[in-house]
């Protein structure tokens, strides 16, 4: 039995999805089913229902974005770097293995072409003080997960999937006004949970696994894929750069990173590379 | 009626003392007597126990010493980041003032002769990876309330009074086979609280208040103080340095620092210059 936490959100949503249509046996819980503040609260669960993977897609990422997080420090920080030291102690003492979904978003940077790795250290974070709220709390997580042995860190960054959704990254680029032209890795939705179960499936070994799809793309060369394709309406207006960005949209600065999935693909992850993804996701996008 | 939050620990009771002797009408509340998942429990015993101020004396401290707290990330950062942003909301929804008792461990040094003040940046924290999970939780924590208007935030350093304890700094001293010479602020724990008390009796406006004795005063002026009253029965010996210190009895940075308290003194506070209160606690000493 898998216990998928955090199952109303995006990413929870789409492991749902998948583990039904799979017809994977699971349990849905969320926040407010489980007294957190109660030790073994949510221990007991595990054990009444015999699970043996928790999946961890809770977090606080912010609506409408990032921004939003600065005006809910607490919650953000509870979401981000409690929330997953809870779960950490409750699957520890029911001997259970689990998934937590990181993000990449505790990077900057391209790391001089390599894209960064799992042993990495995160250079967007309270520790260089050079980020959001958001980003501080996700690298506060894993510092508070970093000496788990029964746990997979799946980082991924800026979701995109074939149907439009609010958080789906490619229905942003239609909506939004005006964009900031940044290099970044991406994560495809369906192949992160296909990966991510099968991972442990075939019992690869637990740790930091960077799950975005292979190589790195500009927002300009995902709107001229889109306009290819037929599906952005509009000639997308770009910020001349980060500072007028920063000036007249954003509140905090954001993440725009690479990251290295040589570590995954290691691991035997099949991951299309990001050109064709989004090539193929353009393809078969439902409005 | 008071609301004093954490009244079972070290602060808390000196604050549940104070008050039962001044029969000043308060409740006793700790963590585990409010579901603090759940919003809203906080305020609703506010109202009913028609509470005009809380105090928040909760806190995560480690022990025996700060060092633990690198073992125990998530609780520690729970009790000194999240705690703090719960309880504001809890006050604010219900409208009463409230006072925090935060920590000046999230500075090192004497900022040239100055001591820091309350609008000095903290430079012992996450932002400046300098510092030991503690003192990150602490300064996340004042971040967290940095928006509360009606919120005191009453930094103390290195408690210390009359009375021995295993958390009172002349009773460590005592007890510590090795000292590290430093030069810091103090707070007795007996004029913290009257002041404090006072501070709000009086109106004073909210914010945050280094609440230390002034002036500074090292670890060998101390011990030799201690040594004329007779309190000390052993000749101390002393690490070579900082660096000998961490490698032999210390596993995380510890905070060294000299705060202002102009502004408290400004503000009307009476507290004894750090000399004459170590002289007169050494007189006073319980062992």
């Amino acid at each position: 039995m898998i216990l998928l936490f955090g199952s109303a959100g995006y990413i929870g949503g789409k492991f749902r999805t998948w583990l039904e249509a799979s017809r994977i046996p699971h349990v849905c819980v969320n926040r407010k089913d489980v007294d957190l503040n109660r030790p073994g609260s949510l221990r007991s669960l595990i054990q009444r229902k015999a699970v043996q993977l928790l999946i961890n897609c809770a977090g606080y990422t912010g609506k409408p974005n990032v921004d939003s997080c600065e005006d809910h420090k607490e919650e953000c920080l509870f979401g981000n770097a409690i929330l997953p030291g809870l779960i950490a102690r409750e699957c520890r003492e029911a001997g259970i293995d689990w998934g937590h979904v990181s993000s990449g978003c505790i990077f900057t940077g391209n790391n001089e072409g390599r894209g960064f790795g799992e042993t990495d250290q995160p250079n967007f974070d309270f520790r260089h003080d050079n980020c959001s709220w958001y980003s501080g709390t996700k690298a506060l997580g894993e510092e508070i997960l970093a000496a788990e042995t029964n746990c997979y860190i799946w980082r991924i960054r800026i979701p995109f999937e074939e149907e439009n959704n609010p958080r789906n990254y490619l229905g942003k680029l239609c909506r939004y006004p005006r964009l900031l032209d940044a290099e970044n890795s991406l994560t495809h939705l369906g192949e992160f949970v296909r990966e991510a179960l099968d991972m442990v499936q075939r019992k690869v070994p637990k740790g930091v696994y960077n799950m975005t799809q292979p190589g790195s793309i500009t927002t300009r060369e995902i709107v001229n894929l889109m306009a290819t394709a037929g599906i952005l309406r509009h000639q997308p207006v770009f910020f001349q750069n980060e500072e007028e960005f920063m000036r007249q949209a954003a509140r905090t600065p954001r993440s725009n990173c690479v990251l290295s999935v040589e570590k995954a693909i290691g691991a035997g992850c099949r991951l299309t590379s990001i050109r064709d993804k989004v090539r193929e996701v353009c393809g078969e996008w439902k409005p």
